[in-house]
């Protein structure tokens, strides 16, 4: 006879099955082997000094909002690290406008300061504004995601500099991490695999240094816990998303991990375990500053700039 | 105006346009391309020293045929390099009786001598023999291919030392290679990752080193060279073949490919620059020689020893 009780406590109803582990969780227990996960995570990595100033990339999407109560949480028992939400406004008509709503009205709950600022502000345009730029040149090399990624790393470390950031957390889950391994393997990008990593080094002084305190969720679990804590977010997809290959691993790997479990974490471990000795072999960049903004990058132009350079060409 | 004709001899109408390298070619530049490529991955890993005398493990598949096909072109401009074929029978029956014929066929063609030892006479019983035994242990742990694997691996150096080999030849593709590659990542087997390589070390004196010289050959390219050059072989699928992971990330794989060309070679150039690294962080093996059969093995009991004493237990 199968108990329906949780494996953990006991006592309450489970309601989740967590295959990996063999677990079947209450929600009290399920969100609670969540926020221990990040604090793990977190001590693991050696994320956190116990006076960071830290800026949380906050899309409005199910994994930055529930790492944004998580921190929140555990902020509790860290009162020397200060917490900033930082949102980046892409210019995106009828889609980013409801993120800054629900991103404003987490802020507001959790009484978490947020910075907001845009492509528009950073860059002299929106998102929308330079997809019909690229559109009317007959660009295809590069996709949406493309430019909007370049410009939003950009723009997440300028705020975070801004608001005197030494950390910026992202909301990066196991299911992301491992399929950008794979991705970079695919495409032969070791320098990539090398840097993707749960904290990334100090290459530059105007770097603000990046952790990832959920590269050990899933997925499905961050959205399981946004749902549990019944945190507002949005949940429309962006209009322009169009990562083929990503898309493409990702269907692959839910489809393994379906018949395989445990092959996301064993992705996760393998990459821990090489990333070391990957380091190794790959260049260092040596990064100065772009002749045109004064940001970091190992070119003369940084990609910022390249970019926006080529979309100011006339078509 | 897209010209039919050969890319390479322009002359002779194209029937095979390989997509990775936007070539379109004619049968004979087609066959010439492979058996070129062949050469200079022999080249490459220095595979072969002048006076190797080479044991080409022959399944009577299409892979292994058409690898012994032109490593006995080659061996004409290498006349102090020797070729044996080695074929192991399992045991299957109504399947390998037929390998076995195919491999007589083509090694009486090429004028090459054929060493056959089987599971039977090295290991005491057939592979049909030791599937009903672990069928009766009702024992579902390891697939019949995993048990195989291990007992093919082991039959193959035996019969390599015995007829005097200085090398193994295996047929292993590009596909195979990169699916290998992959399961290793997605299991987390970071010493195999190491391990599989174009040419293997000499891990231990008894073991025959292995080279991998279609192992930038996709599949379907050494299907083609069977195809043009009529090489005769077996195409009936091994009836106990079972290995749900591979066949998993051989279609995922073959789907990729398809949607971005080119990422099959991508997987294998990042392994070869990843291969020596990862060496170095894994704990090399310190073989002796397994008490109860004498083969090298960093146990007590080698592999091969310890799956036959698990099946020679009551159930």
């Amino acid at each position: 006879m199968t108990s329906n009780y949780c494996t953990v406590c006991k006592k309450r109803e489970s309601f989740f099955y967590r295959k990996y582990s063999g677990q079947k969780l209450c929600r009290k227990c399920f969100s609670e082997s969540i926020e221990t996960k990040v604090r793990t995570t977190i001590t693991k990595h050696h994320m956190l000094k116990f006076d960071d100033k830290l800026a949380v990339a906050v899309s409005g999407g199910k994994d930055s909002l529930s790492l944004l109560h998580i921190l929140a949480k555990l902020q509790k028992h860290r009162p020397q690290t200060t917490l900033t939400a930082i949102t980046i406004d892409e210019g995106i008509k009828g889609y980013r406008d409801e993120a800054l709503d629900i991103a404003e009205k987490n802020c507001k709950t959790l009484k978490i300061p947020l910075y907001i600022t845009s492509f528009k502000e950073l860059f002299g345009l929106t998102l929308d504004e330079l997809i019909i730029k690229i559109q009317a040149q007959g660009q295809t090399e590069l996709t949406p995601c493309a430019y909007c990624g370049v410009l939003r790393r950009q723009a997440i470390n300028v705020a975070a500099r801004k608001i005197g950031a030494t950390k910026i957390a992202t909301a990066h889950t196991l299911d992301d991490e491992t399929q950008t391994a794979l991705m970079n393997i695919l495409r032969g990008d070791t320098t990539r695999l090398s840097k993707e990593k749960p904290i990334t080094n100090q290459a530059h002084p105007m770097f603000v240094r990046k952790i990832k305190p959920f590269c050990e969720i899933p997925e499905n679990e961050s959205a399981l816990y946004t749902y549990i804590k019944k945190i507002p977010f949005q949940d429309t997809p962006c209009p322009y998303a169009s990562d083929a290959l990503r898309n493409d691993i990702r269907t692959m790997l839910n489809y393994i991990e379906e018949k395989h479990v445990g092959t996301k974490f064993a992705i996760s471990r393998t990459m821990q375990r090489l990333r070391p000795t990957i380091e190794q072999i790959t260049t260092k960049e040596d990064f100065k500053t772009c002749k045109k903004c004064g940001e970091p990058t190992s070119q003369k132009l940084c990609k910022t700039c390249e970019m926006l350079q080529k979309i100011q060409q006339p078509p």
